[in-house]
């Protein structure tokens, strides 16, 4: 173990000695305080990594199953072991883990490769087209594809990276040729779309349902469709030009024809899997759009799609033990997800927000509480490099501060399940496939941030105007519960 | 897709069909039927085997979610969707997912090796005594390698087996020089320690989770180890010698002191996971012995256990995602365990066990009952090839047949709990092991079958005998539950 291993280490053992030493704040039961302290440990571990997020997790599990089986309790609060892993029987765990399989089916069978080389034959033409061709191909794909590792880092980057070198643009002598444009959009795009659909990234699933019991609201995943559609389709239409316009791309033509003919040309006639994948994933579309009327909800849609994948063999079940994102996200989730629940059990979220009614006073700027809120959502993105550490960390807190505030439940939910997504776009390290993207080397860290921003903050401002009105459209239609 | 896996597919489409289309026997709600369709095609997958487990009970959860959201039920009867989930919140699930982890470490680390070749060099100075090492070996690392294939195939195996060939006993040529004896005993002998603790067998966390419910038993990990240590001890004692005198090895003197020092001079001196592994595995012995007093269950202690392995680096996050076997009976122990619990939410186990009183009458024979049942589980083992499906399969119904015909519920439990070790004896596919041992090529069919019936039925004739004096003594000593 080094040094910066044990330094991290020694914090997480720190935090939640001394939560146990000092006595809880008034009001707080003694079990809520103490799991508190356990839930901060873990949320600091997420941020400081000093092991991988499942070890993180499984730690604080364990510590918690062991504190709730330790704190002496009236028997009125009692909660038993168990519940800090009812993460694992959360819908929201499995809906992510069903839809990763789907996610890596993309890229085993081809069919991501196939459908990105037909786009770019269609309206590749020149490089803003292939800005547009990005927007297509990740926005067709983003409902069945919750890893952005997948989509961004396994499906459009590897096709756009190669496009940038067939080009003739080179991360070292010709970046501006067309790979520094390039490149930077495909991230754009995917922290844009990952917002449009429920099952689009992982901590979609995971913000929902840490939100849901703290502002009562319901939200199915067309009613998530539908309420993203206009700002998200704003902002994908705006993103390839922005962009554009920020650091134009020296080459403007593209032979797209024989770049496309090429990359058809190797994938062959498409295969028997390619087809029943696509067939699936049509099928998954109408079976979360019309969930309610077949009678499943939307983790047991995506259980009966990864279930039929695996039985056609459109994957193998090694395929999925070979997916170890897959894993990690199943245990982390689902860890973090018991853990929450089981501080919400214990009356922690509750105590929150009558000590926030009790000291905060807000007045009448409902609206001014949103827009902060919604505001300081985006900016605090500096300090994450995870959105789903984000999540733990920040969504239960401003859900309970906005609803104190008197802020509308459903919009600021809305407002929440979106930022998180764009808020991941401002760094070089604010999404899974962020990494990726930025190492291919066309980019520095100046240009990323620059676009980040105007990215991050130019959707926000679209959300906070548009969206909103739109939302409240909606709501008013009663298409969405207020 | 070949013939054989269709004609399967076939039949596990075929089996939820005929059950949907025939309405439901009397008294039994309709939804409880239906899922009755759907846990029996679970249980005849596992037995036909057209996908491997976890494909299997992922389809099966599915089906299940759809059914439960597309059966109208009064609402008294009513399930929530998430219940078939519930198996994956189950301590069961995690007791035995967190002890694979130990297990892995056992072979990853080298101390298993170790731990044999000392042993060998203590008393392996005769065959006979080969097959007393192996005893010793199996039974004190047991308790925390829940991996039958971990243990016996990953640890006893590769050393009995290079033993044997050191000792110039070759599969062709010479098996009964020594490896026809020794590697028969490595079976035989670990499908006795499978029996002597909760965590030495991964089925066993499963039968005791779906016969608690039926039975209304309980039984800690202290409480199992007790009870089986009078006829498991007795067992273990001639398991060696009973074999020896059926099969005598042609070789008795063994030049041990050469085998052991040649195999820990080629380990090296002790490395730092081996002691920190062999702390911890103290550690989990302490904690399962002594959870009741430390405010903990089993499954908390295996996952302290997991996680401190993790945290002090004994085993990497990185060895767990390879650990296949883990991921496999996650998937598959929870959602069996699911499944099984949404039948009796469903009221299918109470209306089976209304069912064959009504029409069951075993007078004062309850003894005679409980002999027949455990003669039953036993013979019944050779037409299963895993102890999971026997025990998704058989348990749950003996239990219930076992309650009605008036048996003692506790000395029904442990019978089974028991026999559902030691039945696996009797064939070589009978556990996980099995196939591995029966694969080195020493051992025929014919003379398996034969020691595996003494074994098996030898087993079943000292615990209905011995042992079920030694449970009632326990009884009577209010040390185990009536």
């Amino acid at each position: 173990m080094n040094k910066s291993k044990m330094w991290k280490l020694g914090v997480l053992i720190l935090i939640p000695l001394i939560i146990f030493l000092i006595p809880p704040p008034e009001g707080l039961p003694v079990l809520a305080w103490r799991l508190f302290g356990l839930y901060l440990t873990a949320i600091v571990g997420l941020v400081l990594k000093p092991y991988s997020e499942p070890v993180i997790l499984l730690g604080s599990v364990a510590a918690s199953a062991v504190t709730i089986g330790n704190t002496a309790v009236p028997k009125e609060q009692a909660i038993k072991m168990g519940q800090v892993l009812s993460g694992y029987q959360s819908g929201t765990t499995w809906l992510v883990f069903a839809a990763f399989t789907l996610s890596a089916a993309f890229v085993t069978t081809g069919l991501g490769k196939r459908i990105a080389y037909y786009l770019i034959g269609k309206m590749g033409s020149t490089t803003l087209g292939l800005g547009y061709v990005t927007v297509f191909l990740d926005l067709l794909i983003a409902p069945a594809t919750p890893s952005n590792t997948a989509r961004a880092g396994g499906i459009v980057f590897p096709i756009i990276n190669s496009v940038a070198s067939a080009l003739g643009s080179d991360p070292v002598t010709s970046p501006r040729k067309a790979g520094h444009y390039l490149m930077i959009n495909v991230y754009m795009v995917t922290k844009t779309t990952s917002y449009m659909f429920l099952t689009a990234m992982a901590p979609n699933a995971l913000a929902l349902s840490m939100m849901a019991p703290i502002l009562k609201i319901d939200l199915s995943w067309g009613q998530w469709a539908l309420a993203a559609a206009v700002p998200g389709l704003i902002c994908l239409l705006l993103t390839p030009l922005v962009i554009y316009f920020c650091y134009p791309p020296e080459l403007k033509k593209v032979n797209n024809k024989e770049i496309s003919a090429k990359g058809l040309q190797e994938l062959g006639p498409m295969k028997k899997s390619e087809k029943m994948l696509a067939v699936l994933f049509i099928m998954a579309l109408g079976g979360w759009i019309f969930s309610k009327q077949l009678g499943m909800d939307a983790s047991t849609v995506a259980l009966c799609v990864m279930a039929t994948a695996l039985i056609i063999n459109v994957v193998t079940w090694d395929d999925v033990l070979k997916n170890k994102g897959g894993w990690n996200t199943l245990i982390w989730y689902g860890g973090i997800i018991g853990l929450s629940s089981t501080l919400t059990k214990a009356g922690f979220f509750a105590w929150l927000a009558e000590t926030l009614q009790a000291n905060l006073n807000f007045g009448d700027h409902n609206t001014l509480a949103l827009l902060s809120i919604l505001l300081l959502s985006v900016a605090i993105r500096y300090l994450f490099a995870s959105g789903g550490a984000y999540v733990a960390a920040m969504v239960p807190v401003f859900a309970t501060v906005g609803s104190v505030a008197g802020a509308n439940p459903m919009l600021l939910a809305l407002g929440l399940l979106f930022s998180n997504a764009y808020g991941g776009a401002m760094t070089h390290y604010g999404g899974a496939a962020a990494p990726i993207i930025f190492g291919a080397g066309y980019n520095d860290t100046k240009t990323w941030w620059i676009v980040g921003a105007i990215i991050g903050f130019g959707s926000l401002i679209i959300h906070c105007t548009v969206g909103i009105a739109w939302w409240e459209l909606l709501m008013s239609m009663g298409l969405i519960g207020k």
